[in-house]
Formats: structure tokens, sequence, C-alpha cells
């Protein structure tokens, strides 16, 4: 099928299924003593199909396929802006940020199933270096534009801006790199160490700035007191290494547990299981529930499921596959889906976003100077930090609902700005590593 | 390992998970700038476990998975009357519902997949009279009932809860025939053939019920129009045949559509799109979004699938298992934890309960006479009819929400018994039906 037809088929069938929904939203408030699982339904094939379709007209564009969910994602959300806004319920819709989650969650656990823990702490000292000049030079920046934007703004403004530049979202690039097939690089490990120390490092700066704001008094003077801030750091830390350490000694027990059953699917509950279990403990903890994930994909081998007969032609990422092909590419679109083009509209907020946009993406190209290893491509592991994703955007709404004396930290411009450099970042790194990784393979 | 050791082992982990809930929730309250994953990823866990271990329990003793799945839910829905309530929020959550019922609609689609639409047309005679034998008796039975135990109640009661007393939930006997590997005997497509005309019949006697009941004027007196019961009739009808005949044409077509396509997943993800549209419109139509399933995994064909290089060596049950495994036990699970065992506390409604289930599986067991043709096992067909499940639930919440002169028409005592007989024909199914089977196999 030609590019063309099947681009005009996408809009089509998109707007069709758009209208259909309509109908079912509209029909779920009529018949209220019916389950209404229609308009879910529905809306879950909308996404599915404008990842589907985005993906594939990218993927002949020679772009990667994350950025045509993405951009798909970016239009459905902003039909709103000629006047069809039927789908603006999808933004806000808890059962769909719930299965979107799972997807993210999902990826970052094959992400971790395809790492090797040993190949990772080998690139150790060099992801520790790259994460935390990728949080000292992001925030000095940030704190910089923000002074020279906001000249009126209190200190903690700029601080506040400058966490916001801290923050890697590592779903983008590790999506990117695995569709590439580019996991077992050492670039590829060392932004993934790189990513989990920047969570660690990213909810420490989370903690004090936050606690720094809420404690400002009435003559604008301000202190933090270490106790809570210590305890965060030891709970992220310990988490870690726990989940490290014994999921290496327990994840094959638990596995093998499950070996002597009788009725099917045991591997599949016990692996998701597992997962989830490691990724709610890390969000209780503070971290990112996909940290969790990610470790807890770590510590699983292929050599856990020896004990099962049906997985002896089988390995779990084959078990994974269907599930993760389904839910990983909701993430994404809604991602995009909630990118509201309006920000765009007003140049004072364009010009801010540029500058901090700019400072988002070559804060994080000091990082490669962290890599000690030689003969590296410094250059994608730079590329491969920059999205900040829902973690900046997690940081922007902290800062939006904060208040000094009745004025929140962020006004709804800074605010708005911020979405933008998310997006910039999100936007630009899938194509930006794509090519890299292109070049250096000639 | 042992039996003993296992369900030891089960009630351990249980508890343990049970326990980290209580804290995920409550800490989930606390930090309300997080999202809050971490307490849906518990639940899901525990709810995934509880299957597995009921499941490999009960198959142990001989019993079909699924009663075990529902037995260990209602354990866990019932640990409130320990004094452990912490599980009870699980009941109501509306993510963890959503997932449920994705779960039912593939495993209906995935029977439909099983099913062959010309051995399914030629018992279509037999299925027919079946499903209208299985609806006039129960509800004959039912108002008799009634009219014993409420002799103060009005008319409309009566017919309401013999209209509860009609509609089959065919779920449990899917599952059950699924997992025992008679999904493809005569038996089981007449009970599938009559489970579809079941829901047509079912839709159009609570349609008529209501109309009646809403209709009731001061003087008693009610009168109930011809044209919306035409409607609703005429909507469920044009519904299935289009989606099979309309279906069998266009779903080839759809998947070819994927099949030009370099991104991966095209199969799992118009397959599983084309089972929700479908779906979703079967609710829209008025019809239970399982019988739209059905109707969709009827007209799949792996055939279909064949343009796809992924798929030479595949096929797509295969790509949906990992999918289904999951999901379809949570369904069974939280069906047993929405069962309220406190209603069994009342001798009054015990007895009201007791006759009430008698007559509903009496009644079913007349549907056998409607069979046609000969040498079939026709109790097999009436145990299999006889699960009344969440149609029954969602019939009697109707009728506890409606209200004539102020009162409701089902009062709380009338309705428990209600739920009380939902329980009973659920859960007396699958270990009747293995049985059974068991016996006619010899």
């Amino acid at each position: 099928m030609s590019t063309r037809k099947l681009a005009f088929l996408s809009i089509l069938l998109l707007l069709t299924l758009a209208a259909t929904t309509t109908e079912a939203w509209a029909a779920g408030d009529e018949h209220s003593g019916h389950i209404k699982v229609a308009n879910v339904l529905f809306t879950l094939v909308i996404l599915l199909l404008a990842a589907k379709l985005g993906g594939e007209l990218f993927e002949r564009w020679n772009q990667p396929a994350v950025l045509g969910e993405l951009v798909f994602g970016v239009v459905l959300g902003n039909l709103s802006l000629i006047g069809f806004s039927a789908l603006d319920p999808i933004k806000t819709h808890a059962g769909i940020a719930f299965v979107a989650e799972i997807g993210v969650i999902l990826l970052l656990f094959e992400v971790g199933l395809e790492s090797n823990l040993d190949e990772l702490l080998a690139v150790g000292s060099s992801a520790g270096i790259v994460a935390i000049l990728g949080v000292v030079v992001p925030v000095a920046l940030g704190y910089g534009v923000s002074y020279w934007f906001l000249p009126d703004s209190a200190w903690y403004v700029h601080i506040f801006v400058g966490a916001t530049l801290a923050a890697t979202s590592v779903g983008i690039t590790a999506r990117v790199l695995k569709d590439i097939g580019k996991m077992n690089t050492p670039e590829a490990r060392i932004i993934l160490g790189a990513a989990v120390v920047d969570d660690v490092l990213g909810l420490i700066i989370l903690a004090v700035v936050s606690g720094l704001v809420t404690s400002i008094g009435a003559d604008g003077s301000s202190e933090i007191s270490l106790i809570p801030v210590l305890t965060i750091i030891a709970k992220a830390v310990g988490f870690l290494a726990v989940a490290v350490v014994a999921g290496r000694a327990l994840a094959g027990k638990v596995l093998h547990l499950g070996s002597f059953a009788r009725v099917a699917g045991m591997p599949i509950i016990l692996t998701v299981s597992y997962c989830f279990v490691v990724a709610g403990i890390a969000e209780v903890m503070g971290l990112a529930p996909i940290v969790g994930a990610f470790a807890a994909g770590l510590v699983l081998d292929n050599a856990h499921y020896k004990g099962y007969a049906s997985m002896r032609e089988r390995n779990i990422e084959e078990l994974l596959a269907p599930i993760s092909t389904t839910l990983v590419p909701i993430f994404f679109v809604l991602m995009g889906l909630k990118v509201d083009l309006a920000a765009f509209g007003s140049s004072s907020v364009l010009q801010f976003a540029a500058v901090l946009s700019v400072a988002a993406i070559a804060g994080k190209q000091i990082c490669s100077l962290g890599v000690v290893e030689k003969g590296l491509n410094r250059l994608v592991i730079g590329v491969g930090m920059i999205p900040r994703g829902e973690v900046g955007l997690i940081f922007a709404g902290i800062g939006a609902s904060l208040f000094v004396a009745g004025e929140p930290v962020f006004s709804p411009e800074t605010f708005s700005a911020i979405v933008v450099m998310v997006m910039v970042t999100t936007l630009a790194t899938p194509p930006l590593l794509k090519a890299l990784f292109r070049n250096s393979s000639k």
C-alpha cells in the first residue's frame, strides 16, 4: 500500500472512530443502569490504531515509530483547536491513564530483562558521573535562564525551573534503543544506569526544593531540616540495593515455586506479579515505578524459567511481547495527547520556552564528559539523556501547585514554557538518536 | 510441592500482600502530588495470585480452576467479617473493574475464535428452543416462588424476580468448557448459541418489565407501548445479523490491511481492536459486550492472518494467550470478591434464596427438552445454562433501584436472596459440568 493511501486511510478511520466514541460517551450518560465499557473500549482502539498508523507512517519516512505515536497523539489531543473536542475526556480518564502506566512499566521491565546487571555495573562509574553532571549543569543553566527571563521572580522560582531541567525520562530513549536494537551497546547501558541514578537525584532535588519553598517564612527567609532529606535518600538507595541484591537471590526461587503448578499461565502471571510488586514498592519508596520495573527486569533471567515444561521452547520476552506491544504504544500516544498546542500561541512563552529548550539540550550534552570509557559515542549518551517527558511534567505540576504568599511558584506562562520545553526535548530525541546510530554504524 | 504446603503458602503470601496494599492505599492518600499506581499494582497482583493459587488448589482436588478463583475471591472479599477490611476498596475500583471486564470480553472472544459459525448455525433450532424454554420456564417459576414468599407484594415484584431467573451468564460455562477442552462438542455449541439468544431475550424482558414498572399509575394500573420494545428487539437482532454477515465479509479485509505494515505487532493490535469495536457496538445496541466479543471471534479465522510473515508459525490464539491468561482470572476473582457472605446471615433470606435457587436450577433443566438432535447429553446442556452470574446481578440491581410509590421494587431482603441465588448457581455449575463430562466420557 502506498504511503499516501495509508495516510489518507488513517485519517478517515480515526475520524470515524472519534465520531463513534462521541456517540458512545453520550450514550453512556443516558443508560446509567448499565456498566458502560463501550466508551473506554473505543478510546483504547483509537489510541491503538493511532499508535500503529503513526508509527507506520514515521517508519516509512525513516523516523522512529515512537515519534509517530507521539505526533499522532498530539494531533488527536488538539483536534479541539478545530472545534472537535469529543476526545478531550481521554486525557483525564483514570482507567486509560492506568493502562498507559502499565505500558511504560512493562517497557522498562523488558528493557531490564534485556540488560545485564554485571555489564551495567561495569559502566557504573561513568553512569554515576553522567547522572551527576546531568543534574548539576541543567539546574545551573535553568537557574540562569529563569533569572534572565523572570528578573522579578524570587530565587526559589529559578531553582524550581532548574529542577524541571534536571530530570531525565528514560522511557523515550529506552523505546528508541529497543526499536533499533541497540540496547546491548555500552552507550545504552550508561544511559540506563545514569537514568536510574538520575531518578534518585531528581527525588532528592524535588524534596529539597519543595521543602525550601514550603518553609519560606513571612520575611522571605527559608531553611530546610536535614533529617527528612536524609530519610528520602536512605529509602531510595536502600530500595535499589534491596531490589537488586535480594531480587537476584529471590527472583529465581519465586519463579521456581510456580513450576510445580498444574494450572496454565504460571510463568507469565508470576513474572508480571514480580514486576508489579517491585514497581509498586519503588513508588511507595518515593521513586518512579518504572525504576522499580527496570530493577525487577534486571534480576530476572531466562534460566529462571527452566523448571517449566511450557517454557522449553519459549522465552519470557516472547510471552510478554503481545501484552507490551498492545500497552506500550498507548503510553506514548497518551503522552502526545496531553500536549497542548495552545501553549505555542504566546510569543513571550515561546521565547522563554526556546531558550529553556536550548538549555535543556545543551545541559545534558555536558554529561558526556563524564564517560570514563574510551571509544564510545559520547554524543549518543548526551542525546539519550535529553528527554524530560513525564518526570519534567510532574515537577512542573508540583511547581504550579505550590503557593508562596498566595502566588503559585510557577505562573501559567512559566508552566506553559516548561511544558513546551518538555515537548521539544521529547520529540527531538527519537530522530536525533536514530540518526546518530545510523551514522555511527556506517 | 504438597497441596497442604501450597495452601499454607498461599494464605501467607496473600496476607502479606494484603497488608502491603493497605500501606500503599494509605500512602496514596498522603502524597497526592504523585501519580499513585502502587495500590492498583498491588491489588492486581493480589487478584492474580489469588486466582492462580485458588485455581491450583482446586485443580489438585479435581475441581475446575475457575471454581477456585471464585472461592478465593469470596474469601478475600469477606475478610472484613474477621475485621480485615483493607481489601474493600478493590470491589468498587473503576480501573480494576475495567481490567476484569476486558478479561471476560477476551474470554468470550477466544471462545468465539474456537467456535465455527457453520457448526453453530447447524444447531440453531435447538439453541433457539433451548433459549426460549430457558427464559419462559424460569420466569414462571420465579413468579410462583416470589408469590409464595412475598404474598403481600405487587405483581410487578413477582415478574421482576422471575426476570432475574431468566438471564444466563455464559462466562462461567464457557470458561469450564474451555478449560476441559470440550468447546467443540455439539452440546457446547447449543449452550453458546442459546446464550446469545438468551441475551437478546433477557434484554427484551428487562425492557418490557422496566417499562411496565415505570409506567405504573397512581391507580396501580400499567401499560406499555409497543414501539420502544420493538425498537430494542430490532437493534439487538440487527446488530447480531450485521456483526456476523458484515463481519464475515470485512474481518479478513481489515486484517489484511495491516499485513503491509513495517511496524511490529499489527496482528495482535488489529485483532484486539476488532474485538473491542464489536463488543463496544454491542453495548451501544443494548446487548452485553461479551455477546459482541463472541460474534467478533466467530467471524475471525486463522486464515485471515496468512498475509503476515510473523504469523506463519504462530496462530492468533497463541498471541492472545498471554493477555487472556493474565486478565481472565481477574474477572472471576473479582466476581467472587463481590459476594457478600453477610447475606447468608438471615434465615428468612436463606429460605427464600434456597427455593429461588432450586427454581433457577430446575427451570433451566427443562431447557434440555428443546434439544432436537438425538444422542446428545441433555443434562450437560441444562447444567450449562444454570449460571446467572453478573447478568442476574445487573437485573437485581435495576430492581433495587426502581421505585414505585416511594418503595423499591426489590426490598433489601429480596435483593439479598437474589444475590445468594446468583452465587449458588455460579458456584454449582463448574463442578457439576466437570463431573458430567467426566462421566459421559467413560
